[in-house]
């Protein structure tokens, strides 16, 4: 997978380039990531890439001519999906990376920055995708998150494949409670199921867990999976 | 403002603490993070700070004698706030984001990694944090997001007041469409309204597309907004 990341502060991305799973990635070459920065595809003196927003308004906006000659200097893979971080796009979740990880060779990930970017950006852009109804001031820690998301669906990054299918979101509930050694920690103790060998009980006591949290903590995730369950089952 | 992280990948963070947003407010004291890692809180020779679920399964446990440890050795402020950065916690959005910047001096957040971290961690949290309904290798990316969130509310951070409340989620809608300079570009022009310099038109034209605009990609959003404005007006 190649991302290409087109963004004015490249440097943010230094560390999580150089360190875990994406830092593996790269340098088994199961993915490989360009930086571009919009800057470096300004024609005036100043190498101005924001501007004042039309019709007033605080902050400054991300102009298009940059961003148009960064994207359009990028190379074009078969299977390419050029989308925008931004808050007003579609909410990031695990069916997303997934599509993402399955479909493309090639995802050009734009970060804005500032007040916002020029919409008529979007005519370069087949998605945009939020990480969620907050504001941070950048694209970049979106776009990691993206990357990270993406990467450890790739084959080859991690380990074992039940390691992707048997968590969170996958099968839309939240994980069941984990528990490690020590057997009694402060006086806490592990659930005796858990140390009792007997794997069906194991399992039904997970599930149970999955379905007694999810609904307590995210009614909302239960009612699609309910639906989905009973539509399964139909 | 405070913030403890708590994290077996320290190195991640250099970059975001160096650059941007952050960086700034480091240098202006606004904020100060501290990184603190478990591994420095093990007692054994081998540094050992995951081991193998109870109960079967793939992947390793953060263990929770060494995040006990290292969350103790911290001071406690007065309004201090221990969050974990879990898929399994409420999910992050706006009003949190504030809530954290408003009612606390000390953050200490704790990254879980690998496939999850002893349930009995928990005793020392007072919440849990979600970035969204999705999977990523570790908290590091989320416990950023939550930092850049929130420092950017901080007194100090960003220049004007207006451009913290005139956006997307303080008012519960998406953004209306921005542009800047020039007015003209590859034939896509500005609209018309936002060249008028009639404040009163440029207004209601940008208050239709906020609305416009979170009708047709977030319904959901709509839904709660016209709940929240009707009981206003009541």
């Amino acid at each position: 997978m190649r991302f290409d990341i087109v963004t004015l502060f490249p440097d943010c991305f230094t560390s999580v380039l150089t360190t875990g799973l994406i830092g593996k990635a790269l340098a088994k070459q199961i993915a490989q990531v360009h930086l571009i920065n919009p800057r470096d595809f300004t024609t005036d003196k100043h190498r101005k890439v924001d501007d004042e927003p039309y019709g007033g308004g605080v902050g400054m906006l991300m102009k298009p001519e940059p961003i148009f000659a960064a994207v359009e200097s990028l190379p074009a893979l078969h299977r390419r999906e050029v989308i925008m971080m931004s808050p007003q796009g579609q909410t990031m979740n695990q069916p997303l990376l997934r599509e993402l990880a399955t479909n493309y060779d090639q995802l050009v990930v734009i970060c804005g920055h500032y007040e916002g970017v020029d919409e008529r950006v979007l005519h370069l852009v087949d998605r945009e995708v939020s990480l969620g109804d907050f504001i941070l001031t950048g694209g970049e820690i979106p776009a990691m998150a993206l990357m990270n998301g993406v990467v450890r669906l790739l084959p080859g990054t991690v380990g074992k494949v039940e390691s992707l299918t048997a968590e969170s979101f996958e099968e839309g509930l939240l994980d069941y409670p984990q528990y490690t050694r020590p057997a009694v920690f402060r006086g806490w103790k592990v659930p005796e199921v858990l140390l009792s060998g007997n794997h069906a009980a194991i399992y039904k006591w997970r599930y149970e867990q999955q379905i007694t949290r999810t609904r307590l903590r995210r009614p909302d995730l239960l009612k699609s999976w309910e639906h989905k369950h009973s539509e399964h089952q139909e």
